[in-house]
């Protein structure tokens, strides 16, 4: 609340072009704050504003910026201005945000780097899209088997300022192979003289460079780390991951996963700043695929039609049926891919799943079934529209609708344990699959029990 | 790989009681690793591989089991042993152990604690299920205003071994309340003689403790911290909350969010290990719900009865049409639920999200439409399954697939918004409530479209 009035405060100055008060009002901001501010303000203001932070917090204030601001302030900042931010933010902030610009346009950035980051940006960017590399920094603090504590806090000193993770040290050989990682506080706690061979922890969890993004939420959730060390497969120590990241990471990936339950494709930026042909096209190829799926209903019911005509009574269920098919298969699928994600389950768990999911689907069948049933019993005790022969059809509609529930959480469950084991993202619209899926045996299921109850009756 | 080798290396240890060799072996591993190997152990092993662990090894394992496997070892332990335990393990842990336990049950483990420790745990239960003071820990290092850098590395070199979270300290005045946090680096980088005062950041997000568990989330990603302070109303300082326990609710509350949009009311434990009626009753009330409105299309069918018995045709289009329009809400749903979420958008933002949604629903729905009516027509050429009139039958088909696929986006962006502004959780199922809501009123579009078009013609 008074960050808000703090906001409007600081509005009327950029208002009034008052920049001398805006600069003071700011630097008693934090810097995620201050991006926070400049997020609310017109291009214009934004490059104003920008401008007069000074330097340190001008570089912590763009990091924080999500990139499709960075992005404008680049190209009205000038380059001069610009190629200092670069310089000085953090080596994985910077691989974030090369990661936005197409190929040519990263490059004309790279030429901004000073050599030697230049060589570092280069080194990240070399690694695979979502791995483990692309999220690593290489700022820390590298301590040698054979120094003592006051060493190490000597080298801290003098090399300190530059690593972004103090927190934990890294003891490597002289091949530079990771050793040990080292708490800080735990050389602080230590007498000076001892040496870091005797304060080994041998409890060193580590990222391979080349893992998937997603591994690393795992190792992290696993060690409860705020910062794993990063190696190459020979255990050379290259640089390490923070939390911040992986937060980041694991909202992403859960987003994903959501976007793909809903038949949507993942999208690349947040929904409101995904330019509207963007959006369309992100769900135009499930909607049609899933449509196109769809159209087999149509051609399932065309070998009914006579059926049908006989007896419209039935076509009336036809929705009730195949939607409670789909709501069921949505069920196990939502809640297998969850689990598939979270590491609650591995395909290897296929047959306890199963088990599980026979019963919950005969049981939740058995209640639509009846529920049906009773419906029809109910309207009929009143009215006519289900006909003379409403016992045989309430009996049609209940018993479809328990076997269209069990084959729902059946194949809902069992499709994403089957694209996980053909190395398939699950996730990948295993929902609506499913629901088209049981759309179309549904049909047939309903049609043929129909016709082996209603047969020389009504039909 | 290795980890594996080494598992199974204990296990046959285990198996042949070596006791000696068991404990030995694992003592190589860091406590996640031993947690894990635990977890796959027979319930009778994991209590007698767990005995033989010594004390601090044992806590910190103990501390990253999952809730039941805690559970299960509390009951074969004896209270003696789980007496250390409980009094040793980190208190925020402490606290997620008790929340599992029903009232009673979690009175007699308090009487296991130490007068001190069950003060800290009481205070800590006294606050609201998930909100930030059920995250919280006591362990933290305070340090006053008037403090020299070297009157807090002797204080830390004192007290430190206590607390969780050295890498913050925070500085708090006379009454307790907060005034920074500094992190232990720029304590360690600063000259012995300066004083606390001389280094104020002016930085301190905190967290209130009453606070709700996702509102910390979003802090966190915001300040990118590794801990942040709790306080209360009056800013002194309470505790510390830390990234893991961060991680962890972030992907609970994903978890939660899927699980709505699958229509299941969140569960309170892993799939796998949610007892199967439990997991038929979290699943049965919702899909009762959807089929009990979705009876509503029998009904609406029934007053188009008449008009199906003249033209069997437009009943073959019926599942076709509904799950476009169910499709498409699903989508757009499952867009705003995360999009609002994760805080990309807020309530204010309807009104341009409606705009892009009926502009997504126009194009969308013209492109189904299109299809839709190729298909019918392509057909028609070769057979004589939708009659002589399926021209018009085409256009009816079309239209109405474009009507419902922009009501579907339509309603499934706008509900979720409502329901976020009245107070509600916009992931309650929206999206299959979306999907019946559209089922229904999909049905009544297509049959007054194609009473329009067709009237006098086929109806």
């Amino acid at each position: 609340m008074e960050l808000e009035t703090l906001r409007h405060g600081i509005e009327d100055l950029v208002k009034a072009r008052d920049l001398r008060r805006v600069r003071d009002s700011l630097l008693e901001l934090p810097a995620p704050d201050v991006s926070e501010f400049l997020r609310g303000l017109s291009p214009e203001d934004k490059t104003i504003v920008f401008r007069v932070l000074p330097r340190e917090l001008a570089t912590q204030t763009f990091s924080y910026l999500d990139p499709d601001d960075q992005k404008e302030l680049l190209t009205t900042l000038g380059d001069e201005r610009f190629a200092v931010i670069l310089n000085e933010m953090s080596p994985d902030d910077r691989t974030a945000l090369l990661e936005e610009f197409p190929a040519p346009a990263s490059r004309k950035l790279l030429d901004l780097l000073s050599k030697e980051e230049r060589t570092v940006a280069l080194t990240l960017l070399g690694y695979p899209e979502n791995s483990v590399g692309r999220l690593m920094t290489p700022d820390f603090v590298e301590v040698q088997l054979s120094w003592t504590v006051s060493d190490v806090l000597t080298h801290i000193r003098k090399h300190g300022r530059e690593s972004d993770t103090l927190n934990m040290l890294y003891v490597v050989d002289e091949e530079g192979r990771l050793v040990d990682s080292i708490r800080l506080r735990a050389i602080l706690l230590s007498s000076p003289d001892k040496k870091m061979e005797d304060l080994l922890t041998n409890q060193y969890p580590s990222l391979n460079s080349m893992d998937d993004q997603e591994v690393a939420v795992q190792v992290f959730k696993k060690y409860d780390r705020a910062v794993l060390a990063v190696v190459d497969s020979q255990n050379h120590m290259l640089g390490v991951v923070t939390f911040d990241d992986i937060l980041d990471v694991a909202e992403e990936e859960a987003t994903e996963d959501i976007q793909k339950l809903g038949a949507v494709e993942a999208l690349d930026e947040p929904y409101i700043k995904t330019p509207i042909f963007e959006l369309v096209k992100k769900r135009a190829r499930w909607l049609i695929v899933l449509f196109v799926g769809e159209m087999l209903t149509a051609t399932a019911m065309g070998f009914y039609e006579s059926q049908i005509q006989r007896a419209v009574v039935l076509a009336l269920f036809i929705p009730l049926i195949i939607s409670s098919g789909g709501n069921s298969g949505s069920q196990a699928a939502t809640l297998i891919i969850r689990a598939l994600a979270v590491g609650e389950i591995t395909v290897k768990d296929w047959y306890n799943v199963m088990r599980r999911e026979i019963f919950a689907g005969l049981m939740l069948g058995t209640i639509l079934g009846i529920i049906g049933f009773l419906r029809i019993a109910v309207w009929s005790s009143f009215n006519s529209i289900y006909g003379p022969h409403w016992f045989l059809v309430g009996l049609s509609v209940g018993f479809s609708l328990l076997g269209v529930v069990m084959w729902g959480t059946i194949s809902g469950s069992m499709l994403p344990l089957l694209l996980k084991r053909l190395g398939a993202d699950p996730a990948t619209s295993s929902a609506p699959f499913v629901a088209t899926l049981v759309d179309v045996t549904g049909l047939v299921l309903y049609f043929t029990i129909a016709s082996f109850l209603l047969g020389g009756v009504l039909l």
